[in-house]
């Protein structure tokens, strides 16, 4: 298992306890990608190409102090089930919609994906958007986009006695591999660029 | 000056304090109609014609304990501004967005709205997406969408030494008015679908 050093990446290891250190570490590598997705997002935003934006994690708020009269200080809040997917916005007149995750084996388990959140995506291609899942692999380095329809398939599948996960060879033949770079450092709207045309050819 | 900064916001209401009556009646008023719009894009989303969701507040969290292993209780955490708007989702292949205000006065200020949502609409607009405000005014019963396009026109007027908000009256002869009913309570999509009509109409 090679380690991936993504540019500002900081990874505190201390040699007290082995187990918190694998947990935060992998916690730590999902939000490098996601910094990564958001850098692209800025980008994409800054060059007028795209306005995508990962949505706020959704908190419920129990209770609330006031310290000062114009400031609210949350005293007691829960983490809550996102109803959708992570990301969503606009490119080139387009709805997009997706969910990013790392996957730290050779396969994605669908257990990483909620069952709202694929149903989420189905609505989504039915009303004419653009759905997909970003899927890392940082052991190999590489990022794939999976379109919406190829999950569809697989998760129907699962639900019919079919394989729990999508493995490593089942990306690397059939989604698209999205290019890693500086700026952006994930340039997924290329990959975005021929879901559309394909999309666009399936309709002619 | 904003009244509903955060529509989750729970305030006690001591029966001595008639300020503070004031104002929870007010956010009480600002909730109802957020709720009113989180119904119909429920109603819609059942039907399958839309699926548009109101974006969780950010909330700034600074720190956590872990009553149990598996379960997050935030101690400490703040609102944050919106980067975008409240609203965006996906019709008929177009992606949507929006803001919506209740409004108590007899017209609409600037001040209720970010100078960055109104760059962020903007940018929406064009990339090609559906942007606009929901305008609800409790006191005459009447919600309207104002399309981005009006909104961007005044605003930009404002920083060259115009108003600084925007009549009742210029709602009443400019924008759209929009049915109130049972189900869906507000049936803004039939505004929508008139905003794409004439967007098709100007690019022809």
């Amino acid at each position: 298992m090679s380690e991936i050093k993504y540019p500002n990446r900081i990874i505190k290891t201390p040699s007290t306890n082995l187990i918190k250190t694998t947990n935060s570490k992998k916690a730590r590598l999902g939000a490098d990608f996601e910094e990564m997705i958001n850098e692209s997002n800025k980008f994409y935003l800054n060059k007028g190409l795209a306005a995508i934006y990962k949505k706020p994690t959704p908190i419920q708020v129990v209770s609330t102090t006031f310290p000062k009269r114009s400031m609210a200080r949350i005293t007691e809040a829960y983490y809550k089930t996102p109803s959708t997917t992570d990301y969503n916005g606009v490119y080139e007149g387009y709805y997009i919609d997706f969910e990013a995750k790392s996957c730290h084996s050779n396969s994605f388990p669908f257990s990483k994906i909620f069952k709202h959140q694929v149903e989420h995506l189905k609505t989504v291609h039915n009303l004419g958007g653009i759905a997909f899942l970003l899927i890392e692999f940082p052991n190999k380095e590489e990022i794939f986009l999976l379109p919406a329809t190829m999950l569809f398939n697989l998760y129907d599948s699962m639900n019919e006695g079919g394989r729990k996960s999508i493995p490593y060879a089942y990306f690397k033949e059939n989604a698209y591999l999205i290019k890693r770079g500086y700026t952006p450092q994930v340039d997924y709207l290329k990959a975005v660029d021929l879901l559309i045309k394909e999309n666009k050819a399936k309709r002619i």
